[in-house]
């Protein structure tokens, strides 16, 4: 958002204003901020379950503007305004259906839909809109992914889910397995990772879709340790967090070769939970294909779909903290 | 759903619990819980027509999680749970936009969008589906259609309806006429027929879309009257019910003139509300063609814009029951 | 909507009832209903920006039936129900996946859809369609585009628009420029002004897509003043307002070459700007393409965002009087 007008000024004056106007980047959070979000997410749990729900956010209104479908993502947000109380306005094919297929901008159609919303939260194909449209809007913007960019309350959730599981972040061991190259969950939960102390993170990923340089010149220049390795069980051993991550066969193109050879390399079975810590996590962005087996489901380290519900908490508190204030 | 977890036990304190956890078939409804669920409905008449509107199922959110669009259904739904007061999250082509795209088993669609909802409305393109995710749901699910299988809600207002309009369902003569071998819902409205006493079924269609054997085998075991007639103004001047439905072209294929021949075989017009009895009635799930001619339309014996509309006090009735008890 | 049924009755019973049943063409309002409903919609203003939100629509569902997409209409649609409380149902694209994909009449789906809802917006790709809805429901329909035929929200907030910046409309002098033959925008706005005393029109544009005659007749039997001319400086320099459009590329076909030519030909920019008047204002139904360009936006006379925003106003005015009335 541009300036707080004086709409915003007063629709914030219920707490003290929360420091972020929007929600872009993995990167603009500090660890003071995430610590006390994460305090706001874990109030939002009980505000979930229990009757009568929340009505915090009665008569406010998000519009959800995906370029791109993301069933998923946009039914978490769409929960977690009306866990809250308040009304959604839905588009799951703007690309397509709007007026940007008239060759309209970005920012002329921001500026339309800020005017019947309260709250943009947005799905781009282009990497980097998510800051145009915030440049362009009065309201509060949330990037809900950007293409190849950015996705900011995934790598939140991600975050929230291993303290919630592990009870800290600092000095914990982590194992980012399988698609390192075109997921950028990972590349934005190494990002988050790298502002705690004294985490080690070991990429475990078939040759061809290896991690890139610039996540790991990154975590040399925050003195975070890492390493690679081709041996899943060596590595499943010594982690407090195994991150499981599914080939995303789009990025192969013809190759379905390279495909099936690099899908089938590094798969979360019963064997590797048997050698994993009693305390350990296996963590998941889903969907899954078969990277994780059925078995490993009924564990209590298979933690993947509390991680999906913890992005509901992670989605409320934020809905409550741009719109509301701390 | 799989258990009374811990949410759905204090969620459902309200009333007395419904015996039923999930609506997936037509046949697991017997006569008792039918008579029960059609006094829930009468009463959602009052509800729906009367201002203030109700707010019973107020912070209550249902995923209508659809895998093939049905726009009429998903409406249906939509506006019985907004008229109890309940929110809703909407995905009306799953299949293409959602995880399932990429490969992602329906269990595990079904536990992450229980994580957003209090109960789940789906429709699907493949027979047993709603079972499976029943069977992998924590909270309630009801089958909105799943491809040839079943409908159970569409069987229910049928026979609502003829128990409003009739009066009773025991003793009455019913005729189901038209496309009686694709049509899921006559085949659902014959297994509910079955539970009554004295029940008289007559089978009047083209030769290519007669009832088939095991619908059949199934009345004559339940000892339910049936005789198949190639006559129907013979039939509809001895019927209480005369239940016309639309020849689906999509199950002829390249035979055109197969569909062409069985479409025109069977219309009710004026010439046969003419035999018809006094308080007779005519129904029909819609949309409909010309097997039913416009100028029908104006005769009191035409219910079928009543039957649709009893499809939402149905619906209100499942979604308070489910979500609340009794 | 056929007739005020009992239900409709107790529903419209809070206010004196509005005049109107359903909103289906731009020539259907005069000057007194108009001025009527523009002050309606300056309380909406208010209504909109303080907490908390209205909720005098609580309990009304509104059903958004749109056979073809416009997310833009159908967002500001939903936005207005809902900044005053009320509900909606929505289907964007129930061309392809309603029952009219199965051959269903307009007429049998408005009978459904009214049974699910309190009022219904539809846009179609036929003209004259809201008219045939309007006749088959009990409810109120508006219009919300229907082909080449009316668009009269647009219309309603074009004039609203007019007003509140130049603070009249009678005696102004209004430039429509660019695409006059295919936009229904302006020829409904032509026809809106013709209602007022001494008003002035202009038309610039190409060659190709000049107004056509049926309104230069209308405009001439009523009176209005008009000119033909090919000097926007010259027209800018005299107009209160200056209505720009889109040149409608999906309206040339193949001729590419026309297209091209057409949409350079009468661009508003800084120049343009520098001639008008100081109080007078651009306008534009948007979306836009170049036609105004980027650093015309922070003019303040640059008043197409706030155009786009009374369009919120107009239609919480009409869904308040159509349902409470006045």
């Amino acid at each position: 958002c541009r300036a707080v007008g004086s709409q915003r000024a007063h629709l914030s004056s219920i707490g003290k204003r929360f420091q972020l106007d929007d929600v872009i980047e993995a990167q603009q959070f500090d660890r003071d901020t995430l610590s006390a979000i994460f305090e706001v997410a874990d109030q939002m749990e009980n505000v979930e379950k229990n009757l009568p729900r929340s009505q915090i956010l009665k008569g406010y209104i998000m519009a959800t503007l995906f370029y791109e479908p993301s069933t998923r993502t946009r039914l978490s947000f769409e929960s977690a305004m009306k866990r809250l109380g308040g009304e959604v306005l839905t588009t799951e094919n703007a690309r397509e259906f709007s007026s940007a297929a008239k060759g309209e901008t970005l920012e002329d159609s921001i500026r339309i839909v800020e005017g019947y919303s309260d709250i943009i939260v947005m799905r781009h194909f282009e990497s980097g809109a998510a800051r145009r449209a915030a440049a362009a809007a009065k309201i509060p913007v949330i990037n809900a992914g950007d293409g190849p960019g950015q996705h900011p309350t995934q790598a939140l959730l991600d975050v929230y889910t291993i303290n919630r599981e592990i009870g800290k972040l600092d000095g914990i061991t982590v194992g980012l397995v399988g698609d390192l190259a075109n997921g950028r969950t990972v590349r934005s939960l190494a990002y988050l990772l790298a502002k705690y102390d004294n985490v080690k993170i070991y990429f475990v990923s078939p040759d061809v879709v290896k991690m890139k340089d610039d996540i790991k010149d990154y975590l040399s220049s925050k003195n975070v340790k890492w390493e690679e390795s081709a041996d899943l069980m060596d590595v499943a051993s010594q982690c407090d967090v195994v991150y499981q991550t599914r080939i995303q066969r789009e990025r192969f193109g013809e190759r379905i070769d390279l495909y099936k050879e690099a899908r089938g390399r590094y798969i979360v079975n019963r064997n590797v939970l048997s050698v994993m810590k009693e305390n350990a996590v296996i963590l998941h962005p889903l969907p899954r294909l078969d990277e994780i087996t059925l078995d490993v489901d009924e564990d209590p380290r298979a933690a993947y779909f509390r991680q999906a519900k913890n992005g509901l908490y992670i989605r409320m508190a934020l809905l409550k903290l741009l719109l509301l204030g701390w």
